[in-house]
């Protein structure tokens, strides 16, 4: 099932609503993305609506450093993942504008599966983490490396506004193991690659975390990005494409 | 005006209440705390009721290497902060446990003046930091210094469950330039310095941080920590103590 946020373009009210996306149309429901919801009834043409990021995130959590290129060698699962914050003040939708910071003249992208969690998990174990993912989609997560701090801390460079577009939707059922994760700048393929040159799996990754934090639905977790992530500039469309979910695709642009 | 988030024991529903302390009393309101706010007409014994954390934050932003010790001379301000994000399962209140990581015989304490932001600001200068700010807490930025990763990242070691304490009100009406912040374990002085000491001074960290995402009401910014901060173990009571606000005090417990 793929699910989104979606607003309808002249629409007064202008309110945030949540539907079923099923071919080129879209079912609106109410109700709380992991709790009950109820279709209102209403239905949209795709091309009539406006896609949101498919989520209101309660924490992003990334992870660096997670993927191999084709043909190198995989180092072993290191002890201690290297991780970081964005804002939810990143969250942007497909399509929307991810803006340079002043003075910046490129950022780097990096096409990502972005993992949603949909039940509080605590001190999980890898077997465990399956049932607790509700979703899956698209991200971009976007860095200013030139803000990344010579100590080694990422926060700064990571948690720019508008540097983690989300979407278009979130699919409900999907075989992440064997996700195929790419990317283009201006329409020029950039990254290729299958989730098998992950580092830390995903279900590591997911019993990682939840043994310092209490994961809850809407945690969004980042699961890394494969080789040919690049630097892009004031102008430049990156397109991030996950087979089985979708295009995320956004403009970089000025302040 | 002192504000403040309490329980009531034995009370069937539970639910977190709010309320304006007045010396030996604390007067119910209900509202948004950025928003508006009406008094309730109810009125408690603060001894009748237990305290929480005095808000629920939207993100915490902490700060690194932010004091020197007395005597000592004090370096630039940087070009470029330390800092990092604390997820909100970090949040415990007033007289609440600090869990020992699993495995962690020893984490670090840090008392510390928290701003809570209450109004959107984004890049805003210094000389306007002050009108943004919605007031003050005490916070305990507790730190698990064998998961900071050894390339820099301290995400892992700042964000287990039970971290960050805040308490025990917030305090509208405060001289942070002329805080004096304290700290105690087991009732041994750990902690005495005036805000003085500090390096980016809190008016530069929030413009700072204003300059890469948009401050939002119930944001809270963990200023740093003067000398002294030091190493706790199950059993110990770490007490933190601004004059004007008041104590924070928790034990450390092993799981």
């Amino acid at each position: 099932m793929k699910l989104a946020r979606f607003t309808i373009p002249g629409d007064a009210q202008s309110e945030i609503r949540s539907g079923i996306v099923e071919g080129d149309t879209i079912r609106e429901f109410s109700g709380d993305l992991f709790g009950s919801c109820t279709l209102t009834g209403q239905s949209f043409e795709l091309k009539d609506v406006r896609l949101h990021a498919p989520l209101s995130p309660k924490h992003i959590i990334g992870i660096g450093k997670n993927f191999v290129d084709t043909g190198v060698e995989k180092p072993a699962i290191p002890d201690m993942p290297i991780l970081f914050f964005k804002p939810l003040t990143t969250v942007v939708g497909p399509e929307d504008t991810v803006l340079l910071p002043r003075g910046t003249d490129e950022i780097k992208f990096e096409s990502e599966l972005a993992v949603i969690i949909g039940k509080e998990a605590k001190n999980i174990t890898p077997a465990q983490a399956d049932e607790v993912i509700f979703g899956y989609t698209v991200t971009n997560d976007f860095g200013a490396l030139n803000y990344f701090h010579p100590e080694g801390h990422w926060t700064i460079g990571k948690s720019y506004d508008t540097f983690c577009p989300l979407g278009p939707v979130i699919e409900t059922e999907f075989d992440y193991r064997n996700a195929r994760i790419q990317a283009s700048v201006n329409e020029v393929a950039k990254q290729d690659a299958m989730m098998e040159r992950i580092i830390t799996p995903i279900d590591v990754m997911i019993s990682y975390i939840s043994g310092f934090m209490t994961l809850q639905p809407g945690d969004v977790i980042l699961t890394g990005t494969p080789a040919g992530a690049d630097m892009v500039r004031d102008g430049d469309v990156v397109d991030c494409f996950i087979e089985g979910i979708g295009h995320l695709r956004n403009t970089v642009k000025a302040q």
